[in-house]
């Protein structure tokens, strides 16, 4: 058995400047912890810094009018891939494979806490590679310390889980996961398949400490098991991040179903069919997405609303080619289940008569 | 502006003896963190106890000879709803909606760290009311003390990130979500859409402290900010589950597919038509699959593998009737997005010669 762990501590590092295109974080963040509470950065310890401070200092900003659809652009850009999408008042939300790596909302642009210059602040295109150099600098002044993390720490929602909590966007000089894989439990039985995502755990902790108004961007966590900032600690934060094949969650259920039928997330063909409202939303918009949705790409089809009593919606779909119009009862069949709508449907001559109501 | 965070201090309870059924876990809690480091739990303190120890003083356990099929067994009696499935070779691993509440691989149901007893040991029925008792008996025992958070913790995987971090099952005494929503930031902006989810927070830093095989289950957090503790602190970690309505991700995308054809998640169904493995796998079991979804519901139309080279399947499907053979056709279509297949045919006699190939 290990011995018993030792108490962790989050010290808050106050008294930062306001950080601009240009500033010398490494110097602000050493002079910083040089004071109480740090009183001076130690071996072992591990450094969290909200990312903004570094996208301030490296000037990643883009002006911005408080128009949404600017916003959007810029999102645009720093988006590898849409992972969902909702359509709001103020514009369409959407949830992304960001250009720093991270699945996050709006590709982690945000326009808050930007500082006095305010517009928009992006992520650090690699979050790694600006922390290694964020510590290097720090390591230059601080001659006594040699085993420094340092972590890079934004803010995020989760599927299945109310509120946001910080995570790990950038690392260097500590071990993102404490791999427990072929190790044993308190009763010597084999743990397989637990692998603690620490630089995780870390970035929620240090948040507890920073909060999100007070301005206080960096927090130092003391205590930790000395392995955690062992030299070759490995891998950056990028490395938590788990997108491709891997990925049981690659988009959202109602965009699987629509990208199966030819109508992917975050294309025009998605705009044109409409995209979901992010609260209720009446049975006759849900029942109009779906019938386009299962449109889309069969030319020779004709949709005609026959009725729509508030609760139940009938079209007929009509077609010279038996085939086609068979292709189109399918597709309506699977769009439906993309607008929790349970279709019923008949045969008539040369037509299908479709009845679509709330699941 | 507020005042600068103090600092936080994680403290471990090391001490405890092992816990079985019907152990009075207050005592033993009230007991061990009257000794350093926490030298007696304090206003304003949030206990954090691992639902392990909660799970084994309820006798919340199942005996187990180590078969997964009696293990599925279980778990599925804790489960209210399949959200994403996989086949191992230790049978078929589920993310589900637990009857505890949170989503979670194998609802919870878990085989490590659960004593010398064994088996398998399963999530509190109701967390937060569980919780609630432990604190009440806690705060019995401890006249002096009146502002005691307890936290109930967990381990699970997210959807895009690696590894496991701790959260929130349950919770009493505490706030658990910092909600910024109307506040403004350090810069005086309107805080949007922030709730911190601070009781998920609070689950990964003492992660940091208890490890997992170290044998500490409980920690305690001191120095927080006494709202989080203050009277009437309102609802309890189960509030920050997320399904229903509001959940983007209420199924995996290949299960959503899947549904939208008739198959869900967790149905005999399902494995009849097959469960996708957790690694590669064949293109020919690939197209299986995505035939037997594709053909699911439609017995009268016939589906003959013609030729099958290694990375194209060709298969032809017939159907005297042209509409049933246009419904085949479009779920074919469909179907092949579940198993990232592309797909492509043409019209034969009374048939459709389709093939199918790797995206």
């Amino acid at each position: 058995m290990t011995p018993t762990p030792a108490p962790l501590h989050l010290l808050p590092v106050p008294g930062l400047p306001e950080v601009g295109d240009g500033t010398d974080l490494a110097a602000l963040l050493a002079a910083a912890t040089a004071h109480p509470p740090v009183g001076g950065l130690a071996d072992g310890d591990v450094l969290a810094v909200s990312s903004k401070l570094v996208s301030k200092a490296l000037g990643h900003r883009r002006p911005w009018d408080g128009d949404p659809r600017a916003k959007a652009q810029v999102v645009a850009a720093q988006t590898r891939r849409v992972v969902a999408e909702r359509a709001t008042p103020g514009g369409v939300t959407r949830i992304v494979e960001s250009a720093a790596g991270p699945v996050m909302a709006a590709a982690g642009v945000d326009a808050s806490n930007t500082g006095p210059d305010g517009g928009l602040l992006l992520l650090p295109d690699d979050p790694d590679a600006e922390v290694g150099r964020l510590r290097a600098a720090l390591l230059a002044r601080l001659p006594h310390v040699t085993r420094l993390g340092v972590l890079l720490t934004d803010t995020a929602g989760r599927p299945w889980r109310g509120g946001q909590t910080d995570f790990a966007l950038g690392s260097a000089g500590l071990a993102v996961t404490d791999d427990l894989r072929g190790g044993h439990d308190a009763d010597g039985r084999a743990l397989s398949v637990t692998a603690r995502a620490v630089a995780d755990e870390l970035a929620a902790a240090a948040d507890l400490v920073k909060g999100k108004a007070t301005g206080v961007g960096a927090v130092v966590v003391r205590g930790l098991d000395p392995a955690v900032t062992a030299p070759g600690a490995g891998a950056g934060a990028g490395s938590l991040v788990r997108t491709g094949p891997g990925d049981w969650f690659a988009v959202g259920h109602v965009e699987a179903v629509r990208a199966a039928l030819g109508v992917p997330p975050g294309t025009p063909r998605a705009v044109a069919v409409g995209i979901r409202p992010v609260g209720e939303d009446s049975v006759a918009a849900r029942c109009g997405r779906a019938v386009r949705l299962a449109a889309s790409g069969l030319p020779d089809v004709s949709w005609q609303q026959l009725d729509h009593a508030p609760d139940q919606h009938v079209w007929r779909v009509a077609c010279p080619d038996e085939l086609s119009l068979g292709m189109a009862t399918a597709r309506l069949e699977v769009a439906c289940a993309a607008e929790d709508l349970a279709l019923r449907w008949r045969r008539e001559a040369g037509a299908v008569r479709a009845v679509l109501s709330p699941r």
